[in-house]
């Protein structure tokens, strides 16, 4: 399964870089289309050790088809995203910026971020003139009532390239792990740039 | 002494983070329940090159057992925790946010930390709502004085999952070395996130 | 192509630091004078995967001799620099605080940077009281544009030892790939030190 | 040599902390005491990449007696510590917090750092309740008069385990590698906290 493999190489840089400390953060990719076959990391592992034996294989209602252990809690969301976005994989994290602007910002609905040739290296954005709006949707741990209310976010802002749970973290996708690990990069540094920014500017 | 191993390990990890810089920190594990056998690091030991070799094994009144060197100076606290918590593991990082933030909120005699996901990487807490209390106490050099108060507040915080050192550092635990250590990762991770919210909410 | 092992390996130091994620910055070096060829990243390579076979050769005018994949889109600019200021090697990056702090001073069209004796790291700077203007230039999608701004800021700045694009990255250069390195090592530290100068100083 | 592959190990690992950007920095070692031997870093040589290739060996005037290179011009600096404080080792760092603090606090001649548990980390410090004080000398080329200015402060300031140049950086000492190795993290750690203190108490 090299999809496991790749998963486990890119969680494992994430937690170097302190974006999914512990057991938080998530990860999946799309291994079929028809029927849908789900990659995704196994609930409660250290995220600096994971390894390809901790991604497990789902069906498009979350049972495990393959691997031991209980999928990500947060599975729903995962297949909420591959489902309206087409996404090839899916990743989450649950870092400091994240954390902070997504409180931040709750009470606007979500965080502009615009004029930075960063955002280039978001799919589809041909220039830092672009505006990405970065929805913020409250934190449940009722599943069904967060993957409800993450599908309505993602009918609604059709250019999202990720949101934000509140005083969660962040969520992205792409095509394939690689462009799902850009993305993440990029928004993690924008966050990081937005959160620095008051500092600099006073 | 395999636990040797794994202490040495995650010890080199707190480092690399600059979480345990120098000699500061310490780490614990219980090897045996009864009699009580604990594998604690020995006094001044370079956390960056922390190796199974510079672990001891103590008894329950800090004699040590195998080994050559000193145990670490607060192994009383260590005794007191494995006792009042029933904890197979207790990690004591020396973090800047630790820091800052015991002193910043050392007159309330704690730190409340409410509303974020990542705190249910604490065993025991299943949803964001959770309210942890960090309590804070007053540093001392006299070690049966400190153990003295590390004991009283972990009897009037029963919820706790650690606690802080004045402008020393945290204390926390599990029921093995795995827990206590992604315990470490959330909290240092939530305390950066209060110590940089002022920033990002002005 | 020695040049291309030597400029991957300092494109995944910077991305280790955080200062090219994503498949942010590019780096060239020129292989011969007369006629000029320079090796360049490719387009769209995930900087912490880059290696040798990354890099591509192109001639003056920005056509590919070897390699596969598409130049950096910023090859004019890195010509420009080449040609401006005899340089060997054009090395540019997107941190945090040169997208922070070219916003910040964007209406001031530059940046001093001034009594610091990590200044001498910058070729020619033999004294901390050195004054080093950071010029900062509006960034377009243009690149003939973009070029022409360039051009003709470091005409105007002839002592300059790099630029900022606005909300963009730096530029900077030096007589081969080992002395670029460290102006981008001297300029990324001075730029931090300037954006977290308003903490400490109030 | 042995020294040199120690001072070599040590200057790379503040590289990756960020403490040795560039060349910055240089690190000494006595090798012998009668007559005065010094193994000393190399002028203009990149941390990232340094091997005890590039550790001259010298002699009480700064002549070198064995290695290719020039000494680090600061090597007057590291013969006045060495003399007046009998040390075995001396260490000099450039970090952004040295930087800010030392240009912040330099019209009070130097930084108290007070109460922290970290302090016991510094050779002979029992106590937290200890009080350093980190003297600031203003920065010179001249090293005649650099080298005197810190000769006075030594001795004005017998207690001292650093003192900090202005807007240059941090030098400490010990009576080995490894004890001036623990004195850089103790104070680099230390400055970090009161750098960011401001932050986390307004």
């Amino acid at each position: 399964m090299e999809a496991a493999t790749e998963i486990a190489e890119v969680g494992r840089g994430f937690y170097h870089r302190g974006w999914v400390l512990g057991t938080s953060g998530n990860f999946s990719a799309v291994v079929s289309d028809e029927p849908l076959r789900l990659a995704i990391t196994s609930s409660s592992v250290d995220k600096g050790r994971l390894a390809a034996e901790h991604i497990l294989q789902i069906d498009g209602s979350g049972n495990v088809l393959e691997g031991s252990g209980r999928p990500s809690a947060e599975t729903l969301l995962h297949l909420a995203v591959v489902r309206l976005r087409d996404a090839g994989a899916v990743l989450h994290t649950h870092s400091v910026w994240s954390n902070i602007l997504s409180d931040a910002h709750a009470s606007e609905g979500g965080l502009a971020i615009e004029g930075f040739e960063m955002l280039k290296g978001l799919e589809g954005v041909s220039t830092h003139e672009h505006r990405e709006w970065l929805p913020i949707i409250e934190n449940w741990q009722d599943m069904v009532r967060l993957a409800g209310a993450v599908e309505e976010v993602l009918a609604r802002h059709q250019e999202a390239h990720g949101f934000l749970l509140r005083r969660h973290g962040l969520y992205t996708w792409g095509k394939d792990i690689a462009e799902a690990k850009r993305h993440v990069e990029i928004l993690e540094f924008l966050l990081e740039v937005r959160g620095r920014t008051h500092v600099a500017l006073r």
